[in-house]
């Protein structure tokens, strides 16, 4: 499984959408051994899964486990809750002070906990993530506040605590940057941003909507950066709409 | 559901155990109205289980919800994985620098994910735990320390840490108490001990083993408490052997 020993190996969280595909990248330009990990957490389909499969390996991750995690049992996002729908369209996308119903309570707390886990089993002292306050400034578990905290509470969790064997650091290499500048980024590390998912509510054939948050800011993203979105949409004149936002 | 609205909601981690079957208890005594969380997590045995659901009815809990977490996906311990022994009759049951193979990387940032998860889809902002750093000095994730930085993490890491809607409090009733001194407290709340299961590795039939760290530090406690623990051991000098260390 381990290809260089030279390597440090790292835990990379990985969705499937194209924030957390950078990051990979990212942290394979580092050098670090990717051991990529992806949670089966009730989505409303399995694209984005299949998507961090394709992602996973395009990027040359050591190791990728989908781990199976039942966040409907809680409910209470339209995420992980068939009752609640999916917004689109929705006038207020960068405001700050809303919370959208496709916030999951607590994920990134519980994403970013079996990380720890693996981590510790693996001993890896290194935790990729994704998160970006700058496009998603109303998930509360995006912010670098959140983060910092994580850190210092997993370098009081675990073995290594007590041990002093080492400490734990959560990157996060897109945390600041916008849309526009990870796919930039991403673009120049090779990254195939066509095997990434993004939407929320694709139709069966897995087309795109175009038309939720995720949608709306990765077309943003892609018209800023001045390159072309590959993916397919549901909506033809989704490249019109975008635009004249 | 709720039987009565004047009372708080609270989160109660529910393993089985005595230590927070007697947390649960307290949280009880203090008017909450308690929803127990139990995780399935590829134990040895389902005992802990069953042992949850007798003790979440008795005490009174309004709702009990069991979780299944695939802790076996990352192994790394001897409760999760089959291939490490539990370990008997240890010499350095008390030693604090060092971390029993019993103990299971980041378990308790992963179970106070999941309550956090829980709490704030019911609005609640209560969580209890059983951790107790007296009897399990060498498990990391049992120190006050750790409890505290996970508790500034969740205020950060939720939608009420964006809409100040309230501010969450993680209670750890028993954290300083020891063995003895939980039983004797459990035991004026009417907890019922022979509901519970602390083992390690019971047998077939159930009983405990009587020698594996967990099981020696419930007898050490009721032999100091003055009380008897009617639950069944494969060992019938038990008794004696718990008597002479």
């Amino acid at each position: 499984m381990e290809k260089d020993t030279a390597e440090k190996k790292a835990i990379v969280l990985l969705s499937g959408g194209l924030d957390s595909a950078t990051t990979l990248a990212m942290a394979r330009s580092e050098n670090f051994q990717c051991h990529a990990l992806t949670f089966r957490y009730g989505q409303r389909h399995k694209l984005e899964i299949e998507a961090a499969e394709k992602v996973a390996v395009s990027l040359g991750a050591a190791e990728h486990r989908i781990i199976d995690i039942d966040l409907r049992a809680f409910g209470g996002s339209a995420l992980t809750d068939l009752k609640i729908a999916v917004p689109k369209d929705r006038a207020d996308l960068e405001d700050a002070r809303d919370i959208p119903v496709t916030y999951v309570p607590a994920r990134n707390t519980i994403f970013l906990s079996y990380a720890l886990a693996w981590a510790e089993v693996l001993g890896a002292f290194d935790i990729f993530i994704g998160v970006n306050s700058t496009d998603y400034s109303g998930y509360p578990d995006c912010r670098a506040g959140f983060i910092e905290s994580f850190e210092k509470t997993a370098n009081l969790a675990t073995a290594a605590a007590v041990t002093g064997r080492g400490r734990y650091h959560i990157h996060t290499p897109i945390i600041n940057m916008t849309k526009a500048q990870i796919i930039i980024k991403g673009t120049e590390l090779g990254v195939d941003y066509s095997l990434t998912h993004s939407c929320y509510d694709p139709d069966s054939r897995g087309k795109s909507c175009g038309r939720c948050d995720s949608c709306r800011l990765r077309l943003k993203g892609f018209a800023e950066a001045g390159l072309k979105d590959r993916i397919e949409y549901q909506i033809m004149d989704v490249e019109r709409r975008s635009e004249s936002k």
